[in-house]
């Protein structure tokens, strides 16, 4: 492969750098043995991730002014509880505090360890749904060793908008072709590449749990194919 | 001193935990002498400084748009080129190299090892008026470990601005009496106490070379004067 070497690598975050079911199910099930809830929490995580989409989709499509994603997490859980009918259960400021689940994230095995090995090449930063507030919190719990954060709240807009990817690139002071998206997800590269960035797939194979069936191999011409985000940084561009 | 720990401590970094006056100096010595310039590289940092203020006013003052500071100083490095009679010897090619000077500051002798202390304590973050791209450049030359950057690129304007502290606490998610606010500069305290942050002043007696005449001393009720960042971490709050 020949391509000039990135200056910045651009993460996405939930499902490619960090485990969200397994950190936001692991706070689910502390919160509802403690109000003896009998409840799947990896099937509450699904619930609840279920909603992220169409929440953000609404604010895409010009309908709603950007709120950032903390603020539809909070949202989204009040829709869960209700259709699950266990709202009831949780005063407003107990919601807040679960809410708090998707800032205790655990990184993948390999996440921080090749952040730092990546670090010392180019510029990282998360280009996330994930507010500023939220990867720092993020960051913070699993050691995510960032340079800047990027992403919806610099571009008051959600991925797969173009204002995500170019807004982000634009802060970082680079062109689009400087930066390569890492993801473990195919809609997410296709939109950075229609938007002149490089790209990086790396499968996550158990984000949706044992039976995933989508993102499990790469479904683009991506520039880089890897299993670890230490691999990025061992490349020869 | 009784009061509630913070939660994040954010800082001014051009002279308070970077020396941009040596940094800027180094970079035109160099460049002034493979040039056979004759002109005493303190003296322009000095010139190029002194624009500094008169360029982001015209922002805060609503005559102009937001810009990044990048581009601020660049046209600021054209004035004092054309004042000192030294433009012709500059392609806009070279000056835009010249402009990078603001990314090579070193930090003082206790920034970086002071600020990894703070971060085991604490969300850290530049609240400086220089841009994302820029803030990430420097940190990356001197080893800031930020958890994020926010400022006056997050607040679209420029300190004392009150939206530079407001739209910054906002972005880390937290009230303005959970922030720490610290600076070498009396008046960025007096404007993030009156917008309800918390103040620590530390003296950078030599900011402005050896007869620095102002910010010698607090002039305020701050919350904490230090002598080092480092004992930001060790104050019992």
């Amino acid at each position: 492969m020949v391509m000039t070497k990135p200056k910045a690598f651009i993460f996405d975050v939930f499902g490619t750098v960090v485990d969200w079911r397994n950190g936001v199910a692991a706070v689910c099930a502390k919160t509802f043995d403690e109000k003896n809830i009998d409840f799947d929490p990896h099937h509450f995580a699904d619930l609840w991730r279920g909603e992220y989409q169409p929440a953000m989709e609404r604010i895409r499509s010009g309908n709603r002014g950007y709120l950032p994603l903390d603020t539809l997490h909070l949202e989204n859980l009040e829709r869960v509880l209700n259709q699950v009918g266990l709202a009831g259960h949780f005063s407003n400021e107990e919601k807040i505090r679960l809410n708090t689940a998707w800032e205790k994230l655990p990184g993948w095995p390999d996440s921080a360890r090749g952040l730092l090995q990546l670090k010392k090449k180019a510029i990282i930063a998360p280009c996330s749904n994930g507010s500023i507030a939220l990867m720092t919190r993020i960051a913070k719990f699993s050691n995510l060793p960032w340079d800047c954060i990027v992403g919806a709240e610099i571009a008051q807009n959600y991925k797969p908008h173009r204002d995500a990817y170019l807004k982000s690139v634009a802060a970082l002071g680079f062109e689009p072709s400087d930066v390569m998206m890492v993801a473990a997800h195919n809609d997410d590269l296709h939109a950075a590449q229609e938007n002149g960035l490089k790209t990086a797939f790396i499968p996550r194979v158990t984000e949706y749990g044992q039976h995933q069936s989508k993102d499990l191999e790469p479904n683009g011409k991506w520039d880089a194919v890897v299993h670890s985000i230490g691999q990025l940084a061992e490349i020869e561009y």
